[in-house]
C-alpha cells in the first residue's frame, strides 16, 4: 500500500509516481489549491490538491487532521521561492492524482503541537506517540536495542531468556509478588534482576551470555525511575574486570559512533575515592569544572569547632568548593537557597567566603566565618583553591558522607545556575569501590553479595573488610551510572566468607541462594558482567529530559497507567482462587 | 583466558600453541598417560598429559570431573589408528604444557550422561544445561532469535517494549494478578499477549512493530505448556492478510535455510473447512497421509441410528478413516483401546471395518455394524476410501465437532503407531475461519474480538454472523500451531457490531477496552499482524520433544521451579504492606 515512505521523498525522486500512506498532520487551504503536510514515521512531505481534478478535489475537501489516508501522485521539485528548509522533504512536493480516505478522525483531545500535561499525555498516549519528537525517540530505541544485539551476537554472546516468575526472597521488601493458584498460599516475584539466573549459566558452561530485559522494582518512584525497566545485561566466563570493562567500552562507543556519529574517545577511568574526593559522587558529571578540594588538614588547630571538629575526625572531613567569578552576582538570598539545599543532604550549615578582593588580604574577604580562620589557615585555602579576586568559596564540614552528598549536589546545581556545563560527552569508568559500607553499626554490600573482592584471600577478607576494594566497575556518563558490574565470587569459601561479614548466617545463606551456593561446588568458572539501563542510556543519547520519553506505554510517577487504567481492581472470584484476600475495607481502596 | 574454544580445534590448527578454558568432561588413564576429554560450549576436544613433564603430570592427576581447568598446549594430529570419527575434533588431540585448576568440583548429583528424572534435572538445571544436547538447544534457541530479530530489524520493523504490569481485565480467568503497592487493593496483571498495546503502536504510526516477548497464562499445564512463555510478536499497517503471510513466510523459510540447511519450499494454504473435513483439525499434520473421507451423504437411509441420526443432522458428521494394509496387524484388543481413546474426544463409539477380501463382496467384509450397511451404502464407502483388501476402515458418527476431534485424534495416533509418519518438513497456512463459533447458545469469537471479517460490512455481519470467515490465518509445521494472526478491526463500527454479536453491551466493551475504541476514533490505520510461538518453533527446529528442553530454566508441570523453590512463603510485612491476605490455613498452605 505504499511505494515510499514520506521522509523518503527528495531531489531524487522528482517526477517519481508515489503511492503514501500515512496521516494528514495539516492542512491549508491557499490559492484555490488544498496543501496538506502528510505524515508516517520517517517524516512529513507537502501533498497538493489541484481544484482542476474535481472529483479528487471534492474528496481532499473531506481531510481533516489526523485521517489516516492513502494517496498516489508524483513528485515535484518545488519552486525556489517556496523550498522549505526546515523540512527534511523541503525542497519537493508530491500532486496528488488519487486519494483514498482509510480512516477518518475526530478532532484530538490533545493538540500535539502544543504543550499540554503529562497526565493528558500519558491518558491519550497512542496520539501522544505520533509527535513526531516522540516517534524519534522509540525509533532510535529501537536501533540503539538492535545494534547492541548485533554487536554482542557478533561477539559471541548468546541470547538467553531467564524467569520472570521467580523465588520471592524472605526480605524483598521492593518485589513485586506473584500469587500462585496452583500452589496455594505461595507466591513468585517479578525480578529485580536476573543476577542468579546469569551466574548459573555461567556455572553451566555458556561462556557468553546477554539479555535485554525486563526488571522490576516496588518502589517510590522518582523521576527517573519507573517499576519496569529494561536491562542489558550481560554474563561473561574467563574473563577479567579488564576485559569486560574493554569489550562493553567498545560496544557502547561504537553506539555513538554508529548512532550519533559521536565520537567518545578512550574512557578514562577513576577509583571511587578519588571520585568522592573530587566530586562527591560516585558518578561525577566531568562536564562540571568545579570541584572539591579538601581542606581539613588546614583547619585542625582553628578553634571553630563547625570546622575543627569534622577536621580532627577521621570520619570527618571538611572541604572547599569554589565558584570562580561569582561573588559578585551570588546574593545572600541565593546563600539562603543553597543552605536550605544542602540540608536536605544532611549538612547543617554552609559557610561562604567571597574573594572581593585578593590583595588586600584580610580586608578583601568577605565571610560570616572570617573571624574563626586564621591567616595561615585562610591563606593555606586561597591558595589551594588558586582563588582569584571575584570567586566565591562555599565549605561543608561534617561527616565525610555528608560532605560529599552535599557539596557533590551543590556542585551540580552552581554548574547548572551558571551554566559551567559544558556541552560535550564525558565518559568515564568508576573502579576500586569499597566492598563494604557500614550502617547502624553492621556492614552490608555496597553492590550485591556475589561481588568479588580484589586481591585478597577470604581469612584476609574477614580480618579487615573495611579495607577491602571491590572489584566493580561502574560506567558513567555526563554524571550519570549507565551500567555497572563486577567479577563474581566463583570459590565457595569466598562467598561464605562475605555472608559471614555480612551477618548472614549458614542457615540464612542456605534458605536464600541455597542454589547458588550448591552451583560453586561443581566446578563454577571465574565470570564477571555487567548490567547497563536501557531506559537511561537511550535517554542521555536522544536527549530526554525523562526516562518516560523513552519508553512507549510508561507508568506515571505513582506507578499507574492511566491509558488502559491499571492497576484496577480484580474480580473477586479470580482473587478467591489464588486464595488471596484484600485486606481493605472498601472505602479505603475506593479512596485511592 | 583462552585462544581457542576446545570445538573450534581441527586439522587446520595442528602445531599451534593454544590456550583453553573449559570442564574436564571425563578423564581415562591408559598406558600411564593421563586423557582428558576437555569440554566448552562449543564442544570437546581430547587433552593428554604426559608423566615425562612431573609436575604438570602431578596437577594433572589432581583432575576429576568438572573440574574447571585452563591449559596450555600444542595440537597433534592424532594417529591414523586413533582418529575418532564420531567427534568433531576426532582428528586431533592437545598435548598440554600447563595446567590451571580454576576451581574444582564435588562429584556431580546427577549424571548427565545418564538419564535421570526430569524432576533432578530440573533441580540441577545448572548441571543439567552442561549436556551438550542442553547446550547446543539454548545455542541454537539465540541462533533463532538473532536470525529473527536481523530479518525483521531489515525489513523496518520496530523493536518496540510493551508493559508487563497491565490491566486485570475483569474476566480474566488466565491472569497472573500483581497487587500494587501504590494502589492500594488494586491489581496489575501481567500480559497474556501485547494484542493490545501492538494495536495502539499502530494507531501511534509506527507501522512496522516486532517484540520477542514473553507472555503468561495461569492455567493448567500440559507437555507443551509454561506458565511464561516467549512470543515472536509482530504487527504490521497498511499491509494485506497475503503481505504478513508473505512476509512471515519468507522469515520462518529464511531460518529453516540459514540454521538447518532445509528448503521448505513454497507453504501451501488450506482453509479451516478444508483441514477439518481431511484432517479432522485446524492444525493437519501433513506428513501423514491418512485422511478422513465424509460418508454422510451414504449413510441417510440407513435403519442404524447411530450413523442415519448425525448423517441427517445438519451439524452431525460420518466419517471414514482407512488405515491401508492394517486390518489384520490391529486387533480387537487394539480396537478396543482406540475405542477408549477416541471417548476422550467425546466419541461413544468406534465402528470399524476390516476388508479381508474386496473380491469377495459381503463375505470378505468383517465389522460388527455390517448388517446395519445395505450393500450399496457399503459399496459406496469402499469405493469412496478407494479400500483394497487387507485395509481397515475406522468411522466416526457424532456431531461434526466430534467427529473431527475424535478422527483428528485417532488419525495422528495410527500415523505413529504404523510409521506412516514421512522424515520431512510439511509447513501449511491454514486460512478462511469462521468468525464465531457457537456453544451454549452464545457466538464466541474464535480468535479475538479484534479480528476483522473477510468482505463483509458490519450490518451484513450482523445479519448473518454464523456465516462470516474471519480474515485470520494460521501457520501450522508438521501439525504444529507455529504461530497466528489476523487482519484487525480498525473500524469503529466494525468493532461495536463485533462486541454486539459476542454479547458484550457498550458498558462493558467501554470498561474493559475503551481506550481500544477511543483509539478507533482518531485515525486508525488499516492493520494486521501475527505472533509465533518461540518455544515451540525452536522445539520443533531441534527435534526436541518437550518446550521445557528449549528453556534454560523452565517451571514443571505444577509450574513450579524446584532449582529456586519457587513460589515460595511471602513475607508476612511484605503482604500487609500489600493490603493483601492468604485466605488459607497454615495446614492448608503446608499440604501443597
Amino acid at each position: 500500500m505504499r511505494s515510499h515512505y514520506c521522509g523518503q521523498l527528495d531531489q531524487a525522486t522528482v517526477a517519481t509516481h508515489v503511492t503514501l500512506s500515512g496521516w494528514v498532520h495539516k492542512r491549508r487551504d491557499l490559492g484555490g489549491l488544498i496543501f496538506i503536510d502528510m505524515r508516517d514515521r520517517t517524516g512529513i512531505v507537502q501533498v497538493v490538491f489541484d481544484p482542476d481534478q474535481a472529483e479528487l478535489f471534492e474528496t481532499a475537501n473531506k481531510l481533516r487532521q489526523e485521517f489516516c489516508i492513502q494517496l498516489r501522485g508524483e513528485v515535484r521539485a518545488r519552486p525556489e521561492s517556496q523550498v522549505n528548509a526546515n523540512m527534511a522533504t523541503g525542497a519537493v512536493e508530491v500532486i496528488a492524482t488519487e486519494l483514498t480516505i482509510l480512516n477518518r478522525s475526530a478532532p484530538l483531545p490533545i493538540d500535539y503541537n502544543q504543550q499540554v500535561s503529562e497526565e493528558q499525555r500519558l491518558r491519550y498516549r497512542y496520539i501522544d506517540l505520533r509527535r513526531p519528537n516522540m516517534s524519534h525517540n522509540l525509533q532510535f530505541r529501537a536501533k540503539v536495542t538492535s545494534a547492541v544485539r548485533r554487536f554482542l551476537d557478533d561477539a559471541g554472546f548468546l541470547d538467553i531468556e531467564t524467569p520472570m516468575l521467580t523465588r520471592a526472597t524472605p526480605e524483598g521488601a521492593r518485589d513485586y509478588l506473584v500469587p500462585s493458584r496452583t500452589h496455594k498460599g505461595k507466591f513468585f516475584a517479578l525480578p529485580q534482576s536476573p543476577q542468579l539466573f546469569k551466574q548459573l549459566l555461567m556455572m553451566s558452561g555458556f561462556d557468553r551470555y546477554y539479555q535485554i530485559v525486563k526488571c522490576f522494582r516496588d518502589e517510590d518512584l522518582r523521576a527517573d525511575r519507573q517499576p519496569e525497566f529494561t536491562q542489558i545485561d550481560i554474563e561473561t566466563s574467563f574473563m577479567s574486570a579488564d576485559q569486560v570493562m574493554e569489550i562493553t567500552e567498545t560496544m557502547v562507543r561504537g553506539l555513538f559512533q554508529q548512532l550519533l556519529n559521536i565520537d567518545l574517545g578512550d574512557f578514562p577511568r577513576m577509583s571511587w575515592h578519588e571520585a568522592m574526593r573530587r566530586f562527591g559522587s560516585d558518578k561525577p558529571d566531568l562536564r562540571n569544572p568545579l570541584e572539591l578540594v579538601d581542606v581539613a588538614d588546614l583547619l585542625t588547630e582553628v578553634e571553630f569547632k563547625v570546622f575543627a571538629g569534622p577536621a580532627n575526625d577521621p570520619k570527618g572531613r571538611v572541604a572547599a568548593l569554589k565558584v570562580p567569578g561569582q561573588a559578585a552576582a551570588i546574593t545572600r538570598k541565593m546563600i539562603d537557597e543553597y543552605t536550605q539545599f544542602v540540608g536536605i543532604y544532611g549538612a547543617k550549615g554552609l559557610a561562604w567566603l567571597k574573594v572581593n578582593d585578593l590583595e588586600a588580604g584580610r580586608d578583601g574577604i568577605q565571610s560570616p566565618v572570617l573571624k574563626f580562620i586564621p591567616d595561615d589557615a585562610l591563606n593555606g585555602i586561597l591558595e589551594r583553591t588558586a582563588a582569584k579576586t571575584g570567586d566565591i568559596i562555599f565549605f561543608g564540614a561534617d561527616s565525610a558522607t555528608v560532605v560529599a552528598e552535599a557539596l557533590g549536589a551543590l556542585r551540580l546545581k552552581l554548574g547548572e545556575a551558571f551554566g559551567l556545563v559544558a556541552d560535550e560527552w564525558r565518559p568515564l569508568w568508576v573502579v576500586d569501590f569499597p566492598m563494604f559500607e557500614e550502617h547502624d553499626g553492621q556492614l552490608h554490600a555496597i553492590h550485591h553479595p556475589f561481588t568479588a573482592p580484589v586481591g585478597v584471600t577470604p581469612e584476609q577478607l574477614k580480618a579487615e573488610p573495611s579495607a577491602a576494594l571491590s572489584n566493580a566497575y561502574d560506567m558513567v556518563l555526563n554524571g550519570v551510572e549507565v551500567g555497572g558490574g563486577s567479577v563474581r565470587i566463583h570459590d565457595n569459601a569466598m562467598q561464605q566468607a562475605v555472608f559471614e561479614i555480612l551477618g548472614i548466617d549458614a542457615a540464612e545463606a542456605q534458605e536464600k541462594f541455597g542454589f547458588l551456593l550448591d552451583a560453586l561446588q561443581y566446578g563454577a568458572p571465574p565470570h564477571a558482567g555487567l548490567a547497563f539501563g536501557l531506559d537511561r542510556l537511550v535517554m542521555l543519547m536522544v536527549g530526554a529530559s525523562s526516562i518516560r520519553d523513552v519508553i512507549a506505554f510508561p507508568k506515571t510517577t505513582t506507578a499507574a497507567c492511566v491509558l488502559t487504567d491499571a492497576p484496577g481492581v480484580a474480580n473477586a472470584e479470580a482473587l478467591q482462587e489464588l486464595n488471596v484476600a484484600v485486606t481493605l475495607s472498601e472505602q479505603d481502596s475506593n479512596a485511592d
